[in-house]
């Protein structure tokens, strides 16, 4: 989901009260980010409070290139991050994942060996339907075990957009909160929902019931599905004990747009890219009772971030031996503080673009090559700023300086001889050096591909009858476009 | 001031808590327009009741070009429109402007001969310094006479952009309210500030404080005078007596983006055009105890509208006699109706676009000429979407469709072999067709320029030995560029 998905910022057909609602209960975050441009790596920061670069959740394929894990992805976190419920297992929370996993469908990445005590959903996308003989419908797991496949046993239809996957993961979440909050059990919930994935999906009760088509329907019920949540913790007495934090993984889609994308409003291009369209997205801290109501902080925020606050809030310590890119935000969150952090942003294993301040500096720009313009790929529709969506990969010696909050479109670069420009640079300039300087890369996780891996046998197909034979295992360096 | 600008509309900085609050206790319009690209032809229909093709507000030298009025135009309301405050002196009311009154500067076209009772402020933008020798500065009027000339009398500092003006205006306000609302006699103000029109200004306690620069300094005093003006309200206790409603004359102006021209995202460009960044507008209504709060509504709204719901609210009938395109928007304010109607984008004497609905279909395109671009001004930077955008006039058989719900942004034209676009303009073209054919355009107003008729010499010169010699009277056809 965009930034500019949600009514509270900006969009106008004002679709998501409950998440407005949320905001005006708790904290704002309009400068909030996600870690990556795209899915997954995002999500392994999420989970292990570090940059995909350290994390292994990137590729050294080809310079600046997006990865992610589809299902003949080899690699996926690997056993040497510490993942959030990993940690919070240790003080006695349980952990559940509702939907999307994303950091490896083979059986050693599965998250219930990663801290998770429950599970439902799915290791990749609900792409499909495929034919079971070149490639495997997506499993769907509860738990340990596959229950069924996408398109098979999960209903998804591609001509009407119904599914009722988010009435499910909404039924989990219920029932997961119901189990452990009555318990007074400290529990953890990653409530990892995708139907504003492409391709995007509502059930029948949603479907043609907004005013932006199908995407707007699939806003809307992950809308009402939060609200129902946010409603369900306060009748059950325990919301004044649940940290509830909303955010989305990327910018909105805009190649998929208008049917199967989004919004990132008033900011540049959309996933894929280091514009702020690709990596802004929404940030809505939620605490009734701890945190004072309806307030806007301007604290730059990152996904990371997440992970070492809710360490924080579990009275524990993030791991000693390694570099954490999240800081914690409870002091922001609960004493309205600011701090001052740089946000990076990476394509894969270079660092395009740093903010700090107000102030954005991108040392690369990409929107994506000439020759998936050509066949029609293009993240930044409709946008075009010349010496800023570059369809070359444009390093700059002097980089492209733009000032967030007069300029949130970065339309207007600062001229490198003024004097606004030479101070600022000052400042981002050694933080660049330094974290150059002492970046230590992770093994890259997401380089090589084989057929052979892809979900044909996951656990559980015996029982159901599910079970497919893996081609021979030829694996082969990954191709990522852009 | 531009739709996004507003942080109930995802200004990403959210500096408008007054104008936020004003919604939360009033009416969120996000479908609301303005009649025209530009400022005088709005002004001139908000006080009318009727589209600039009617009431004169238009040039006719060129197809389809933008006109305003400038110090050298020879031109103004006719005397046969009604306006408002005409029509509500009969009604009891007393009439106030307060701000530029653009619809003329010459004697004959001054405020208090049209309704007006009394008036702080000046006949045209605050443009200038002028050397007083080739072109006069604008004076400004307390009523009938001139009490100085801007940059003179009126301090506006190009460098800083510190000028008084909002605050002298705020005060202006509440001296006005003070006087009739102590004595419970009905009045109607007309607050047309112009802070955010480039030379865009803030006073010294403004200045420097917005996170967007200038800009945003002239947007956050704007939004604090709101806060003052209704909380005056308030405390006065006429508050459930007073209607209020917030808009703005155009979109914000790009060409002059960042640094003096602010924000219209999601739409496309900005002010000049018939994009919907040149046409929707912020609209709020707000009437404490009159209005269920906190609501949004998706009529459709025009400043037009403002004329004819201000007469039902006051007990009277529009003029009969002529065409009205203002609708009474109370049954929408009071009961939450929504009506269907058309709007209509003018580009001066051509019709460009019509919305009906969620749909806009445009007949004309052009946001500006090949040979302006070429000279930089650009009303649409960094946006350009090939069909649509366009630097030619373009007409259309087939118009150009957007469904404005999934496509706030008019990137993504609907394709006119699909059943979507044949139905929709089964709707549409009779409207269209029903519209040109009893149209009645006015006597062109804008056609006429004079240097001869400039502000040498306004009523109160003598006074104020701020007198004037005029060159003489040379009339020449304005250039309207674009
Ligand atoms: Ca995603
Ligand atoms: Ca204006």
């Amino acid at each position: 989901m965009g930034w500019g998905d949600l009514g509270v910022f900006g969009e106008p057909s004002k679709e998501t009260p409950n998440l407005d609602r949320m905001a005006s209960e708790g904290i704002l975050f309009p400068d909030f980010y996600t870690a990556n441009p795209l899915c997954s790596p995002s999500r392994a920061s999420l989970l292990t409070g570090r940059l995909p670069i350290r994390n292994g959740f990137y590729t050294t394929n080809a310079h600046a290139r997006n990865a992610y894990t589809p299902q003949e992805i080899v690699g996926g976190i690997p056993d040497s991050e510490v993942l959030l419920p990993e940690l919070l297992k240790k003080a006695g929370y349980i952990n559940k994942i509702i939907g999307k996993w994303h950091l490896g469908h083979r059986n050693k990445y599965h998250p219930l060996n990663r801290g998770f005590d429950e599970w439902f959903g799915s290791p990749n996308c609900h792409f499909g339907p495929y034919d079971n003989k070149e490639r495997p419908n997506i499993p769907v797991y509860r738990d340990w075990e596959m229950i069924g496949r996408y398109y098979e046993d999960i209903y998804i239809n591609h001509k009407t957009g119904e599914s009722n996957l988010t009435q499910i993961y909404l039924q989990e979440a219920t029932t997961f909160i119901y189990k452990y909050g009555i318990s007074k059990q400290p529990f953890f919930m990653y409530w990892a929902i995708d139907a504003t994935h492409a391709p995007v999906y509502a059930s029948s009760r949603f479907l043609g019931t907004s005013r932006r088509g199908l995407y707007g329907d699939a806003v809307r019920e992950i809308d009402f599905s939060i609200g129902q949540i946010l409603e369900f913790l306060k009748n059950m007495g325990i919301a004044k004990n649940t940290f509830v934090f909303f955010t989305s993984d990327n910018g909105a889609a805009l190649i998929s747009a208008p049917h199967q994308g989004g919004s990132n409003s008033p900011f540049l291009c959309g996933k894929q890219t280091t514009f702020e369209g690709g990596m802004r997205v929404p940030g809505i801290a939620w605490w009734p009772g701890q945190l004072a109501a309806g307030q806007v902080s301007y604290q730059l925020g990152n996904v990371m971030d997440l992970f070492t606050t809710s360490l924080a809030l579990a009275g524990l310590e993030p791991p000693a031996d390694r570099q954490i890119d999240g800081i914690d935000l409870s002091p922001v969150i609960l004493e309205g503080k600011e701090v001052e952090r740089p946000i990076f942003y990476y394509r894969g294993n270079e660092l395009m673009a740093v903010r700090l301040g107000p102030y954005k500096a991108h040392y690369w720009t990409w929107s994506n090559s000439w020759q998936e313009l050509s066949q029609g790929i293009n993240f930044c529709p409709g946008q075009n700023i010349t010496g800023v969506t570059t369809h070359d990969q444009v390093e700059y010696i002097k980089p492209l300086l733009f000032h967030l909050g007069r300029d949130p479109g970065e339309k207007y670069p600062i001229r490198p001889s003024s004097a606004e420009y030479q101070n600022v640079m000052l400042g981002i300039s050694p933080v660049v050096r330094q974290h150059k300087d002492t970046m230590i890369p992770g093994e890259p996780q997401l380089n090589v591909c084989d057929l052979a891996v892809m979900n044909w046998s996951p656990p559980g197909c015996k029982k159901l009858g599910k079970c497919l034979t893996p081609p021979e295992s030829q694996p082969w360096k990954c191709v990522w476009p852009h």
